[in-house]
């Protein structure tokens, strides 16, 4: 009989470090909605990969991590699905444990954020996307996809959210960020030095995977061409995954979006990385 | 250069008796979003249809009806998109005038008849539905497509919807209807002697077009099968459409699911054969 | 090895009673093209179904026919195309044979029909269909799969074109077939008197599949809900597949609208059994 | 946290006296593969259904039900595949319940009728499907989804098969059933008379959903015009469930083809249905 | 309400200094037609971008941009709808305005060249496209898109067109455009040189958006493998805006056999900086 | 008419020195099958390419290429349907001709592996993958698309299998390949050398497309990310072809899961190169 946790994720809560979560939420997504079901899809194809990395010469089967299945979420009330998403994860957290959750649109980041920036005061955000998310309201709603770094801004307060491949945005996003934190435009390039000004502080890592190239990653709502190759991003992750990672998110896959499942099977592989790196 | 009305819609809004406008809103869609894009789909599909119907012998042509085009609905906050429905549809009944709705969701009705029941405290809603749609919450949520008619009972009071077509839904839904107002499972049998009882009072149409068997009508959120015809349809629409209807709306048809588009145009189909109606 | 003829198919050209052919253009198409790719689709989905039907008790195997293969039209030069399907047709009548054309858009039928009203100038045409093609011209064009019936009705003359099924057109086009033909809105209820009316002559058979409803056929390019169901069409073909059927079309098959295939599939089947008649 | 059973199908194997398994295994489809996702796409969309049926009046969650999930199943090699399936099916059997398995392509049949045959020698079978499958062998091979029911015939002997709704098949497949058991062309109408004489013995149902009219059910892999419509369906498959029903299968759905989901709808409610007539 | 423009374009005709405007039409297209597609698509998913170009820091807010809606082409008649085109431009450009138009198929540029060259005798034509597009005929036809620059050749005379990225053809297509004009095949090298040969000449800017690599454009008839990154792109359209752009177009996009949508989103962005770098 | 050979293949089977032929299988494929329909695609579609190579300046009009149509492989006997594959390749280099097999899954390659090995005992195999296909069974099953190159080392022998572009495999499968052959994971940078060690010795090359990136080929079985771009693999196919080829096979092509074509498209693109290469 087949088990339904993500491959190689199979051991259970108590002896687990880490702790695999599927938030399937996309209840403001204004565009192409299909996020919701990122998790299932990740966790039913994650079989067509290996469990074992040739770029780490690592294997999930030895790692101790837990697949927690996904959160049930209220559509139509999007405070009160973030109110659930806070609580699991400040569950995780206050249990010694990190967290991977698997989004859902990028709102889900909220949740996750707060629960982490609760426990850790010091956090900092480091924020892979295509797009700012950096306005102050979207159609009137303060609670939006394309909004959510503004609400983590006011969570985590100023110079704490570090911004690479945002390719999108209205003006005002571009200058927001300017002034109040990190941003760099298209790429990765000053990737290596903000993560060694972050240092020892816990990092909460937010990956909306619009951020690759729609060539990589068509399975998603807001497509924006001149993205990172997967290789360049893969390259970042392990950059990142240095550093004190106390939660993690992927946003944003939208697997109706794409039938030939190749961007269910690269954030599959993605997350295989990152789980590895993670172990460590 | 192409106009952007429903077909034979290109009436101003003064000399109209009838106004059309789109609610593309799907936020709390649990299942299959994609009623957001109805309304674009039926007005761009709308030129692949005749303007004249060999059912009725009648022509949009010969009609006065404005199109609006879509509200700018806000996703993620509920009750705001609902008060905007509400404030649009009243001013037209202000206004002397009809309206048709196309949804989005089922939930959009709430607003319109919020509007229609404020205008006509004696309003009955006519309900064509596979869903009972009677729900006191879901997920702990009162705004639902799941809660839709519960909370226009709320609304309307006792006996004043009458529900045909329901093939689906909780025991207590179903026991909830029989209490409470009519209800007739599967098809249209009891139709003609409810209308009957209606009598001139004004009436609310809202017509889910899940009532439909997915054979003829497959792009749908939740399909169920054991539907109607699209003849039976017609002919219960024919017999609603004698009545007294001060508002119509179709809802949850979603383009998306539907890549023959055979969805989209047996719904500007239907739209025509009731604006035709309508016009008497 | 594959061969690529239709199943059952396979004798030469001289024996042959009947031929196959294709002509797969749907240059004049203006909504959803895609019926160039039928007959294609219908030649290598053939080994999906059998040569022997349960309905008959008939097998295509005990048959002569020969499948000439697809003819190479031009397009963007429409008359060109109508002269190339002509010239064929014409040969293949003047070899004493019967053909069975398999479009393509409606408009090359009326290639084929002029070949046949050469050859037979007691040609009458019956004809199914969703539409009744009877424009004078189409956004200024005379040669359009909106007036092919039209046209055909000025190579015939009156009363020789028997219609059936239609259920969309403008007013005007209904009033002139009312005028100058037979025509029976919405089924075949006046088949078998219309096929005794017409005895002995020579009769070309058109069929536009979407005379179907599209829950049975949703694989065309301009579904119109309310058409004839599988069983009712097979009888009405077995009606007219009594009389001395000279050339033989169906057209509108779109195969990339319906990605089940099951369009594709139902078209083999009528193809067999009307071959299977036709053999008699 | 949300469970992966069918809806209302969550009670352990020991109080249970069902047990729901699936079967994904097409290996020898020859045409259109995809009945491998049927099994997952089952359990997935359950959710979108209610566990009442308003057709009985009954309600899942009142019945003790066990999903054991889906047998991973070897491609390449039929012959373990089925032996795999028959070892299961007879363990329930064994264990004095009964079982409903969900294919996977219609060859799967054979294993577990072979289990069922072990325990109930006097066994019959009941076989709804568009095809005979009573050929000798395909391609020169024994074990396909075109030969399955020679193949039962085989394991249970002359006059133990009542084949129903048939309407595609070669002469000699016609020929052998009408020699050696019951069949039905085409629709139901010998039913009820069939059960009336199986009276008491032990059966087993096969529904190849492909006895469906494509219309209610496009996501099948060799679609036949001229079904069944799902009420005929419903209502043969209640009078199939009065007798002493000890092993089920549903085969041939193929969730790839079918983009709008219905035919998966479909069948979970067709699944509800049955486990709630055998839960009696 | 919303408005029915592409993004940022809601300036009126008077003010405006670049027209906007589709030209739907692919009646030539022999393999895999959708292009007619095209303008409505961008036009509906132009909401989806932001109006503010992080590449350039310019935003199409303030520019003055009228957006005409889209021709109503004839199909079936090819010299018919060039007409159409050629008189539309050519009313642009004697309004003292330039345009861009949305294809539709190449073929459409034929029209707005010769509009353009009878305005502008000096006239250069740009022609970025995966496919020479030089033949003389194509299946005996003269207008067609695989003849389309061949006969813009015939208009413009020796040495005045300018192909970049050209990966595929007829030997004989390569050698007369090798003979007749400028050809860079497979890519842009030689585009600053030849841009500097061209100085303040007037320039027609055509580009098919298959010189794309299909990796990141999949939503065109004929993909090439081999063709241009989104960013090689971007720079040589930035390198050909600094010429004196006259009259631009973009075509082959074909929106149906892109289901993620991605290619209308890049077909978007390209388009926002193409006219915000125009309306310098 | 048109023949049904791959583009430039229509010569006779006696003066011919390449033989083309399809293997449509994929009956172990255990994730998203599809491979089986490959040949009839890439056949299909080659009359969108031209027999022109712009990258050769050779054409396929000028080379002398028999395409020998579709084997009928059995399914359901993996066996028997490789034992076919053999005899069929065996004729072809026994007749002094070498072949071009178009799969079907990879474990195809098996049967023309062992034919090519009776005929040439000094036979090396290079092998393009995104997989190693080194494991000694999958689920207990010695012949499957996972174990294929572990089939074809015990046919070969040591040392004979070199291999490029690996990314995906368990850590025993890139264990044994190092103990036993040459292995180059992710790229292609030991090519040239491994080419100049096998020398004069006959070659088999076998290419899985799936070595490809799925941003340039998304349409197969198991997408892996991060693989060759066209250009790259173009390159190293030259690099193989100036070796002694005597057979070569391109596999694991799935053309339903890549709706855009382009993946049919670059396989027809590719086998064009090849052959022309192979011609010399």
């Amino acid at each position: 009989m087949k088990s339904e946790h993500f491959i190689g994720c199979g051991s259970g809560y108590r002896e687990s470090s880490t702790v695999i979560f599927g938030a399937p939420f996309d209840g403001t997504a204004s565009y192409r909605p299909g996020a919701r079901f990122a998790p299932a899809a990740v966790r039913g194809e994650s079989y067509s990969i290996e469990s074992y990395s040739p770029y780490q010469g690592k294997d999930l089967a030895d790692e101790k991590i837990f697949d927690a299945g996904d959160l049930e979420l209220c559509f139509g009330n999007t405070e009160r699905a973030l109110g659930q998403i806070e609580a699991f994860a400040g569950k995780i957290l206050s249990d010694g444990k990190i967290f991977a959750m698997i989004g859902g649109e990028h709102l889900v980041t909220l949740g996750a954020v707060r629960a982490a920036a609760a426990k850790y005061p010091e956090l900092c955000l480091v924020h892979f996307d295509a797009h700012a998310d950096m306005r102050d309201d979207y159609m009137g709603e303060k609670l939006s996809h394309a909004t959510v770094m503004r609400r983590c801004h006011e969570v985590l307060g100023e110079g704490r959210i570090f911004q690479f491949g945002i390719r999108s945005g209205e003006r005002g996003e571009f200058e927001f960020s300017e002034r109040h934190q990190f941003i760099e435009k298209f790429g990765f390039s000053g990737l290596e030095s903000a993560m060694a000004g972050i240092a020892d502080r816990p990092v909460y890592f937010t990956l909306d995977l619009d951020v690759l190239d729609p060539a990589d990653f068509p399975g998603t709502g807001t497509p924006e061409a001149g993205g990172a190759r997967f290789g360049e991003l893969l390259e970042a992750v392990f950059e990142v995954s240095k550093s004190n990672v106390v939660g993690f998110d992927m946003t944003e896959l939208s697997p109706p979006l794409d039938p030939s499942g190749r961007s269910v099977c690269l954030a599959c592989k993605l997350l295989r990385e990152i789980l590895l790196k993670k172990g460590r």
